[in-house]
């Protein structure tokens, strides 16, 4: 299943060289004017000259000042406006930094928060309410499914393995992973078609190898990619029967009116969104307001000025030994 | 350290005589009508018959209900009440059950919801309000307290450590235990004396071994005995500058008037409180509708049937095995 080799692919040893011949670094859109001295530092500690003209780095989260860079690097975890724009053959890093650990914590916090009745509290608590009947219960569910299991899904797995979850991974690949108790490809998990005949999943999550009455949380970690782009549809989450839906991927894997079905006819039961099909969520959105609905503002996974860092002097190493950076965006799939 | 033979712990092998010779039990007042089936079960299982009168053993909150028996069980885990009312030799026991798994994930849930500004983002969902500005951030503060190293101490301990915290862990014997970073006699900890000539502690947490701009956490994990009544002191406090403090052992651990003057001054950043002083707590109480206090209704650690049935099976075995049962209060100590 390697893939054999693609013309889209960077060539590492040529960029070695062009980072020896021209040592330029173009701080572009998407860098925090708050970020510039520790990438200033950064750049000078490797002998790089800071430009703002084409550079052969090209640190930017826009495709149009990238002309010219042999190499592209992404100040956030998200590429999907770079990765398809790039031309073939330009190397695309990202950063992840500490992000997959602020993730899982968001979602730790998120989890935690429905199972003890936080909202509850903090009004009893606001409004002199000493009611302590209905008190929270260890959840009766057992399972846990994570859709996407790349560095995020992996650290939000462990951390509800933590609370006690069997987590089970859904992927594209479908390639096991130690953090998931168990892995399987979103094609053989939701194989049949919809009423309207297009991928739409009479999910066979309820036959093997899940009973969707055992399933307390859905987490969504997927970056926007074409193939992610409405992935989770109506077929998709008739597999599940009043789970906490948690999206922290991104807001175009399942759309509005999708999630607003499922939690009227209750496949969710409560839904907490820090990602949304459109940000920021306007004002007049019906998910604004539901007692069932928890929007953040895209909190979850702040990038701080040392996960940048972080992120070039470890491809910048890996790039001067001739390696392909472990950050670096496979073109093909887009993430 | 070990205590010698002391004439208000039990004779084990005397109390499994008796459990032979008159295998009675008595289900007395704190035990919720809806645990009597499977008490009765238990009971009968074991062949014990279970009367209205005196018994071998009475499993009751009451110790006016434990005339006669040789061997009396809580079916909570404090016995504030029952440990200094019965006589010598008399056998208490106690279930602990799941409850410090619970405690644990109450004390995590709340720490983890003001860590990541929960209240702040509940209101802004029900009030349409996207504001990404101040998010929260990793906290600079790396270390947590946990007042009370037994059963419940330990399990907040491994889940504070689960979070990145270093945990320190104070008690009255300082016995290192593998679920702390670092554990400390109190006396050590707080040796000084205060303003009013009184046991206070103008605490040496300043000096070594903590900084107390490090500790982001205290945990007051503390049973109710006279030793502990009052314990947190304005003095202990002064060892913390912007704590959050969280007391899920008894509210007689702290004084309320110590703790608002504690968040008036800063001291404490923020409380959560499963417990107070006088429960419920009074609609007039100063602590309700303060935005840096949470009041809930001492709901972090419930007991389950499973639990007291469990803690129940365990001692019989133990008793009749010969061997002093594991949840055996210590007289003397009082938990």
């Amino acid at each position: 299943m390697t893939p054999g080799p693609d013309a889209r692919e960077p060539d590492v040893d040529a960029l070695a060289d062009a980072l020896r011949r021209r040592p330029t670094v173009r701080l572009g859109d998407g860098v925090d004017p708050t970020w510039r001295d520790a990438l200033d530092g950064w750049a000078r500690a490797h002998g790089l000259e800071v430009t703002e003209r084409d550079a052969t780095l090209a640190i930017t989260t826009d495709p149009g000042q990238a002309g010219g860079s042999a190499w592209v690097h992404s100040p956030f975890a998200g590429v999907e406006h770079l990765a398809p724009a790039l031309p073939d053959g330009v190397l695309l890093t990202r950063t992840t930094g500490t992000m997959p650990g602020r993730i899982a914590e968001y979602v730790l916090t998120w989890v935690l928060a429905e199972r003890w009745q936080v909202a509850r509290y903090l009004t009893q608590s606001a409004t002199a309410a000493w009611d302590a009947s209905n008190p929270p219960v260890a959840p009766a569910r057992g399972e846990a499914v994570v859709l996407g299991t790349g560095a995020m899904g992996a650290a939000i797995a462990r951390s509800l393995g933590g609370l006690g979850y069997r987590v089970v991974g859904l992927s594209r690949s479908g390639r096991p992973d130690d953090a998931f108790d168990a892995a399987l490809p979103l094609a053989q998990a939701f194989s049949g078609e919809g009423p309207d005949g297009t991928r739409d999943g009479a999910a066979r999550l309820d036959t093997t190898p899940f009973d969707p009455t055992r399933i307390d949380v859905l987490v969504l970690a997927l970056p926007h990619t074409p193939h992610t782009d409405g992935l989770v549809t109506p077929g998709l989450l008739r597999a599940f029967d009043g789970v906490h839906l948690v999206n922290i991927g991104r807001g175009s894997a399942v759309r509005t009116s999708t999630l607003l079905d499922a939690l009227d006819d209750g496949t969710v039961r409560h839904a907490t969104l820090d990602v949304v099909e459109r940000e920021p969520l306007e004002a007049s959105s019906p998910l604004w307001r539901r007692s069932d609905v928890t929007v953040t503002p895209h909190v979850s996974g702040l990038t701080l000025p040392s996960d940048v860092v972080g992120a070039l002097d470890a491809a910048l190493t890996e790039i001067r030994a001739g390696a392909r950076p472990a950050s670096a965006v496979a073109r093909k799939q887009g993430y």
